[in-house]
């Protein structure tokens, strides 16, 4: 038998429309769009800024209220009946790795748009108000690492950490922030970190499990830790043609050896390893190179494992360092989280009573959800992905699959506002 | 006993003036300076169009006939008694890599200069015209492959595809060249060949050799031979955290094992084999590299070995190259060569009769005169440089042993002019 469901969230589930969603996603994929289909908007860059003034475009034509915060997050507001309850919160980011998907992030902003278009379709006020959240520098493409939004907001790190951050020419994240904030001088300023009653991000899965099990729908359990590093190699430089091998010391061939040892220590099951950035100067056919500059992504749904092998990562570069020197920095930790049972709950439940089939599912990505998990009840959900493809011009999604999971979510929030 | 020298040769050694010579160079490596005391003086840029207007205002102070041709080597000629002969020719170039020294291709300009001064101090005239020539782009740090200028003159390379090349910024030769010679829109055009009576290069040894022999002056016997490539290699992008590493197409991680690879087999004696430029795309934390691009540079005294060696670096790339593909681009080719006698034993019949110690040495690196070589009788003279260190900030010489190679030059140039 069927769960029952409530007449107002059938229609509202009724009233997701998978066209209306399907057309936003590529509108906002527009921007930034590159020849292969794949979208680069960074964070804080003019694309960037032309896709929230497209936001704030569709909050206006559909009567909400807008507002920023002093990071550049930007929050779209639908009132409920009780407006002085902590708002329930949904969204992710529109920024984007530099050969993205057009629906990494994009996804879960567009379907927060669906849900209270869906709702006033359906004549729906909700208990507590809704609000759409959409989260700065989520990839940390540009300016690395990322999730600063998240983080700001939630106080995971200090604003002073994040804007003395500098991308690869140089420009402070505080310069080019005031650049985006001064391009909506219009939008009311939020606190950082005001209360939320709950937070629940739609995301594409960027995996293949949910595609492999033929289900639109995954229940985030939890989201897998991980550990990065940035590696700086110092060597010497010198001439190509004349000083022997065993006088040099090359720094490319010392990075070279680090990545592989690692490469083979931590081939343990499950284990991600990537070496995503490498740099080497002078960088120069001719010329020894004298530095090798690397970052190091681990990434393991098992603390415990992910925190060893993570602890390993400093002695494995001495070890392997040859004749140069080296430093390393871990840069960011994220330890494995599970979302609390309430909101696992509840989302499992809305997509039973639409009879939608859904599964539970470990996050292997990080998400602004990380954060926010360490400021409210705060869950996912998944979306299949073509292929498990994602962080790649190639990503692409079902719009069926896509309505599906907004359908969940619509009603997830519906229930949340109480 | 020491072997007889004419009086008007004794007086030109004589002549050249270690202080004037140092000086020079000093104010030379002004241009471009780094803050370690190395200079950064790329091809065609800003910098090294100031080092040209330097060497003009010498050049003038020295009433010497300005000359340019259209791939942009400046040739200053000293008039001889008969004008109508083909110069004898010294120089080298000004251009350095991004963290290169004072030294390299600087001295051996600089010693053309001190040369002539010295003749002229000697109130010595030449039979044939001497000429220093200035050789464009000779690194290749900018615009790579180097010795655009001594191969462009030999036609060793057509000026079709020395012109379509670009920098990393996508600038083309032709264009910088252009905005060079717009600089110096008073300079006759000389035609691009013209017959030369001799060709002899003075230059850092850029090794260790004559420093651990305690000797100031090398007799170069030829040059080793030299073969590069570019490789590029083609993965998959796709997301650090998601994707297994069983279904990755890492193109780092292939690029790495290409190199670690080659680097075993190429363990031969006196082989040398240097990566000098690695870059990866999209090159950000979170992403698994879809392309690797890298040079090899490898060098060799014996062409056979080298040979043998060079042609198995396809392979060894395609063998390696893991679940991604690979494109091994062979960009230069310098066969070993060998000096000829007659101009060997000119430069050591010089020092000897100066009293100057010198030895034969073979020439590690390749330089402007393996391109005159194939044009006219071509010789080099080395000079020792502290610790071997070249393609470094840290380069360094003893201006004695400058002015002993300088002194040298000058009595085989006044022999060569006949």
């Amino acid at each position: 038998m069927k769960p029952s469901i409530d007449n107002f969230l059938k229609d509202i589930a009724k009233q997701v429309d998978e066209k209306r969603l399907w057309d936003r996603l590529l509108e906002l994929g527009q921007i930034g769009a590159t020849e292969n289909d794949g979208v680069c908007r960074l964070a804080l860059t003019d694309e960037e800024i032309r896709a929230r003034q497209l936001l704030i475009t569709w909050a206006q034509e559909m009567d909400l209220g807008i507002y920023t915060d002093e990071i550049s997050n930007l929050f779209f507001r639908y009132d409920g009946i009780q407006n002085e309850r902590a708002p329930v919160v949904t969204g992710s980011h529109i920024d984007s790795q530099p050969t993205g998907g057009r629906f990494d992030g994009a996804f879960g902003v567009v379907a927060g748009f669906e849900v209270i278009a869906a709702m006033q379709g359906a004549s729906f006020i909700p208990e507590a108000p809704l609000e759409i959240a959409v989260w700065l520098n989520e990839e940390g493409s540009r300016f690395s690492p990322g999730m600063m939004g998240s983080e700001a907001f939630t106080s995971r790190r200090s604003m002073e950490q994040i804007l003395a951050v500098e991308d690869a020419d140089g420009v402070k994240t505080v310069d080019a922030l005031e650049r985006t904030l001064a391009s909506f001088p219009e939008l009311q300023k939020r606190p950082l970190g005001f209360p939320m009653t709950a937070f629940v991000e739609a995301h594409i899965e960027q995996g293949p499990i949910l595609e492999e099990n033929g289900i639109p729908v995954g229940v985030v359990t939890g989201i897998q830790g991980s550990r990065r590093y940035r590696v700086k190699v110092t060597g010497e430089d010198g001439h190509a043609g004349t000083l022997p091998m065993s006088e040099r010391k090359d720094a490319l061939l010392a990075a070279l050896e680090m990545i592989r040892v690692m490469r083979q220590i931590f081939d343990v099951e499950e284990m991600k390893y990537t070496v995503g950035l490498f740099e080497i100067s002078p960088n120069v056919p001719s010329v020894i190179p004298s530095t090798a500059f690397f970052s190091i992504d681990l990434r393991h749904p098992d603390w415990t494992t992910l925190k060893i092998m993570g602890d390993a990562v400093e002695t494995l570069c001495r070890e392997n360092s040859g004749p140069c020197s080296v430093t390393v920095t871990e840069v960011a930790t994220s330890e494995s989280l599970e979302f609390p049972n309430e909101i696992r709950g509840c989302i499992s439940a809305a997509s039973d009573e639409l009879g939608i089939v859904n599964m539970p599912i470990l996050s292997m990505a990080g998400h602004d959800a990380r954060q926010l998990h360490y400021h409210c009840p705060t869950g996912m959900i998944f979306s299949p992905c073509e292929g498990g493809i994602s962080h790649n011009e190639m990503e692409n999604c079902d719009p069926a699959d896509l309505a599906a999971v907004t359908r969940v979510l619509a009603v997830t929030m519906a229930k949340l506002s109480g």
